[in-house]
């Protein structure tokens, strides 16, 4: 088989070199196009990626003979770079969409560039959260209970394309994830639980994570990683779920560690049964 | 016609005095029960209201032989009241339902009060937010578009008995209202906006607040205030849209005011056409 041509169009955030690694390890040659600062990294080249010039991250692409691009980490992406990319990707001027409706940005990068877009999940294997349980303890029935309803809840802010993330207190949504993305959310569950709002029933919490559904596999998954687990557990949260095949497990080894270090239960749900 | 006896079940904000002094006006014989601190009222008995002991303040009603009971004014309402409050109305224990799940709270107000009870707009004419122009400038095209996505947005995350509010940028959903309520949303949007992550588009911000769809007339209406306007332009929001029919203008005009100084135009919208 012909070793794929990599490029790796890379935010902020663990993902990128958990990606990069699992690419050259199975034979590609990489490279990065960096939207936030990158590290150096030894055999791979580095060209500086721009929301607002999409051009010149599509001419990087080309110089470099890509096969295939996948893109990895977070990117904050403000009104201003939407409605560029919108523009992109020929939709209307002046609209800064969701992040669900910039995936059509990956079609434009197809067109334009002859690499074919792929998932992350196709270059590092294993990193997709499977049914079932993940780290940490097993869940109660009412943990349980509480985790498909936030999945359920959290598939209906996806729809809405405002994030990917909601927290239950027993039978009750208490917050949602928005542009400031999950470790805020946290931060502002622990300082809605110090305000005595949440958190002093018998009804568990529960942090939930599902897929956007309108979202295609190759952008932007909801993801968990050892530092979702230690956040977690400062906001008081005693479960997470994720939706299961649509969900990034980061670092399992430490996520495991921390999630059993804290008592937290991390498991993946299939939303519709 | 008998003056009505009604019992005042009373939160916080300035929603209380003006639906006891409307009361009052209308010729009612008031009574508060608070479960939040109140100032003293001349004529008006005041009695004290629990959450965890939802039975003295049914006593309290009764005491007062009242016909009529209002809920006014806002709550924090914790995970333990709730579960206390679910039980009240014959809801499972140990669940800590959502605000429009405790509507089934009126039903056992009535059962155990015998007092009808009745919204706030039944007490203080004109309180309703009417379709229109409500103050401030006229919206432009964008912002009413925007203001009508806001407002579908703000009935999901409702329907979701998260929040009753939610912000728009441009195209996009931004935020939602959740336990905090509609001041800390703004609070964090003007976060958002000072981190670079909405705002500097051409998209407009436009602050919505639908009610819940499955909540009844009388209970928890999304309102809006001067507060509200204030907090809005801090936020940078342009636009306010409320749900025609569905929401509450308070302190009409000290808002009005607000809107003119601020540049914001506030506006009633049906949702559904």
């Amino acid at each position: 088989m012909m070793p794929r041509r990599l490029s790796v169009l890379a935010g902020s955030g663990a993902l990128v070199s958990h990606v990069v690694e699992a690419a050259l390890a199975a034979g590609d040659v990489v490279q990065v196009v960096g939207f936030a600062p990158q590290p150096e990294r030894q055999g791979v080249p580095l060209a500086a990626g721009s929301l607002t010039n999409p051009a010149a991250a599509i001419a990087a692409i080309v110089a470099f003979k890509a096969t295939h691009v996948v893109l990895a980490g977070a990117l904050m992406i403000s009104d201003r770079d939407r409605e560029a990319l919108a523009g992109f990707a020929g939709g209307a001027p002046g609209a800064a969409q969701g992040d669900a409706a910039l995936s059509s940005v990956t079609a434009s990068i197809e067109k334009f560039s002859g690499a074919k877009v792929i998932g992350v999940h196709e270059v590092a294997a294993g990193i997709l959260a499977d049914a079932g349980q993940i780290a940490g303890r097993l869940p109660t029935d009412a943990e349980l209970a509480a985790a498909r309803q936030g999945l359920a809840a959290a598939r209906e802010v996806g729809r809405l394309d405002l994030g990917q993330a909601v927290v239950v207190a027993g039978r009750r949504v208490v917050a949602a994830e928005d542009v400031g993305g999950t470790d805020e959310l946290l931060v502002r569950v622990a300082a809605h639980r110090a305000a005595g709002r949440i958190g002093n029933g018998t009804g568990p919490l529960v942090l939930a994570k599902a897929a956007k559904p309108q979202q295609p596999l190759y952008v932007d998954l909801p993801a968990i990683g050892p530092d979702t687990i230690a956040n977690a557990a400062t906001a008081g949260i005693e479960v997470i779920a994720v939706e299961a095949g649509r969900a990034l497990v980061l670092d399992r080894p430490s996520l495991v560690a921390a999630a059993e270090r804290h008592g937290i239960a991390v498991i993946g749900l299939s939303i519709d049964g």
